[in-house]
């Protein structure tokens, strides 16, 4: 098999670890594999050099700044690659240049265009393990590039759908993807396979294993991807296309967000475009709105709620300052949470929604605002009863078994 | 005028010292100079990169150390650009590559072969000021080479060769060079021309300011080369062509070597070749032999004294253990130091070296080996005696005034 792995900063924070990594890294070259390793810069170390670059001016120069941040995954790949050969085997480490990842111009959060596999090929052919700089690339005019957050997963997902790899594995710290929090409900399962539009679902939710952009490039190149601990020997999570997988539960888990707010607009007036305007004025402010319910209107007017991160609260407040005039009351509500209910088995089986509107009545929780999508059921409770709502919604799905 | 400017490690030692850099690269900018500069990694990263290789292998690969080793001058380059900019001034980082510098294939030591300067003045026509990764390069294929000891050094002299500048400023912690070790004659006074020969007799005589491999390259470049202080703003010394320098001293400087021993073989037989034997066996070890006098034969036989470096002892006696069957002795004696009075006024001087002689003898200092060259006299004598030598000598040729 040709596998793409990927090590983050903790499973090479220090050179012990980044000698484990080697073992694992041999450990799969000894069952026959073919190997491309991507890996992070040792944890600490990007902020370390972030931290340098403000030292100097509050907004950095972002062409120095990937220059400054590249170095840091430049180094772990090339360790790596002396590690590996120190155990005998033929290791060679590649910046993102020599990779042959090529992304558009946007410092510190480039997209990758393209991937010129042919040095990889080469050095595959030749029975190299590749270690490759994670989170880097350059621009076709050759200047170096970083990813942004996640980057080196990106970098993985993007050489796995390049290389047409079997599989795209990506070691953190966690053993993959649980049912729920495991810290809220010590009975959270590791799910074992997910498809990619669930693990969309729990990921923008917060479980906070892979960020979307890799998974939505995962989906987009159909790259097999596995995320697992480097830590242990524990099996992975898999997440894959939906028809790869045999048998779905109804519920695939339970994400929780504790970091929304939720914004309450009375007696919007009923005109057509008012909603357009309130939202593009949000949207030019880069705030992210999610959930979305407008009521009926009465008399002409209408009630609007929605919500936002609550980091942009009082960004928020300031947008929609403009606004005050054409509605009667904007209310703003941090102290709430949103809990989601992610299947893709939803599609087929009705009252999945009913059963947790029931059991959440039972606990006595208030059920604030609802949205539902094929796949999830989103509904915004008090904070205070958000840890209560995920136990009892995971056991009303038998998510322990 | 089109300045190149290196600052080294202790110059950009954190990021208060880059700012300070950045603020002298700005006052020659003012000034109306071109300005590439060439840095250094922070003090103490290359060794700590460096200890990074050497955890995983006695003997890392020198193509992984390189791209290891590399990545600090990056970050240096880039944080001084992003605080230039920050500064109000066009600053650019270039890495090795980048700033076209393309070297031979010996990882770790390796040697420029050309520098291709289309970008880097395309830049300086932009009015950019051109921040340059020292250190460093790529072989023709590509792939990242470092230039070892001093390579900071070489780098800019190379691209002052290459960008034909009129003038290469070599930054350290030290005002420049001095007519001898100011620790031990308080009196020495700091040179402020001196011919390439000159400083190439001084640098290896101990002068650390800057290494031969330098001096040499901007001798065959003809690069006018400063070496200065970047914590003052003192004058440095200026590196330049025999002819430029209207009056020449007598003796520049004095210069001590208390780290050679001396090897004394005493009855060697006097047939052909067989100090060619021994100084071939030294020189396949690597040692490096420096002053070499033979004593008139008698009765066929003959004595042959020389001076290697004393950390080359245990190697030396090891080669030499072949011979032993074909001489009387071999004695070792890392006792002593040797003196050098170095200037290329000697030239057209007689009695420069009697009047050495006589003042050591007047304090009682026997010289036990003495070699001369046309602008050099080099004395072997006890290691006590070393600092009186360097004062007698100051004093003797004046070099006070």
């Amino acid at each position: 098999m040709l596998i793409v792995q990927k090590y983050g900063g903790t499973s090479v924070g220090d050179c012990e670890r980044i000698q484990n990594v080697a073992k694992r890294v041999v450990e799969s070259k000894e069952k026959g594999n073919s190997l491309v390793v991507v890996v992070s810069a040792m944890s600490g170390e990007t902020d370390k050099l972030l931290g340098y670059t403000k030292f100097f001016s509050r907004l950095p120069k972002e062409r120095e700044v990937d220059m400054v941040l590249s170095a840091g995954e430049r180094v772990t790949s090339a360790l790596l690659a002396i590690a590996l050969e120190e155990m005998g085997y033929k290791a060679i480490s590649l910046s993102g240049r020599a990779a042959g990842i090529v992304t558009d111009t946007s410092h510190t959060k480039a997209r990758i265009e393209e991937i010129d596999t042919t040095y990889l090929n080469e050095l595959l052919a030749k029975d190299y393990i590749v270690v490759v700089a994670g989170f880097q690339g350059v621009t076709e005019k050759g200047e170096v590039t970083t990813l942004g957050r996640g980057g080196s997963d990106l970098s993985a997902v993007a050489l796995a759908g390049a290389l047409q790899a079997d599989l795209c594995e990506i070691y953190t710290d966690v053993d993959g993807v649980y049912t729920t929090d495991p810290r809220i409900e010590p009975k959270a399962k590791k799910i074992d396979k997910i498809s990619y539009d669930e693990m969309l679902e729990l990921a923008s939710m917060g479980a906070k294993v892979l960020l979307n952009r890799s998974v939505e490039m995962a989906k987009k190149l159909n790259v097999n991807l596995v995320t697992r601990s480097s830590f242990n020997y524990n099996e992975g999570t898999l997440i894959t296309k939906e028809e790869e997988i045999m048998e779905h539960p109804i519920v695939s888990g339970i994400a929780l967000d504790k970091n929304q707010a939720r914004v309450s607009i009375c007696n919007v007036e009923d005109r057509p475009g008012i909603a357009a305007e309130i939202f593009g004025a949000l949207s030019e402010a880069n705030i992210n709105v999610d959930m979305i319910v407008q009521t009926i209107g009465r008399d002409g007017k209408t009630d609007l709620d929605f919500t936002i991160p609550e980091v942009e609260l009082e960004n928020t407040k300031r947008v929609l300052k403009a606004f005050e005039g054409s509605v009667e009351s904007i209310d703003y509500d941090s102290d709430i949470a949103k809990v989601s209910i992610v299947g893709v088995g939803m599609k087929s089986h009705s009252g999945v929604a009913a059963r947790a509107f029931q059991a959440l009545a039972e606990d006595n929780i208030n059920i604030m605002m609802i949205s539902t999508s094929e796949i999830k059921i989103s509904m915004v409770i008090r904070l205070k009863y958000a840890e209560l709502a995920i136990r009892t919604l995971h056991s009303v799905y038998q998510l322990e078994k």
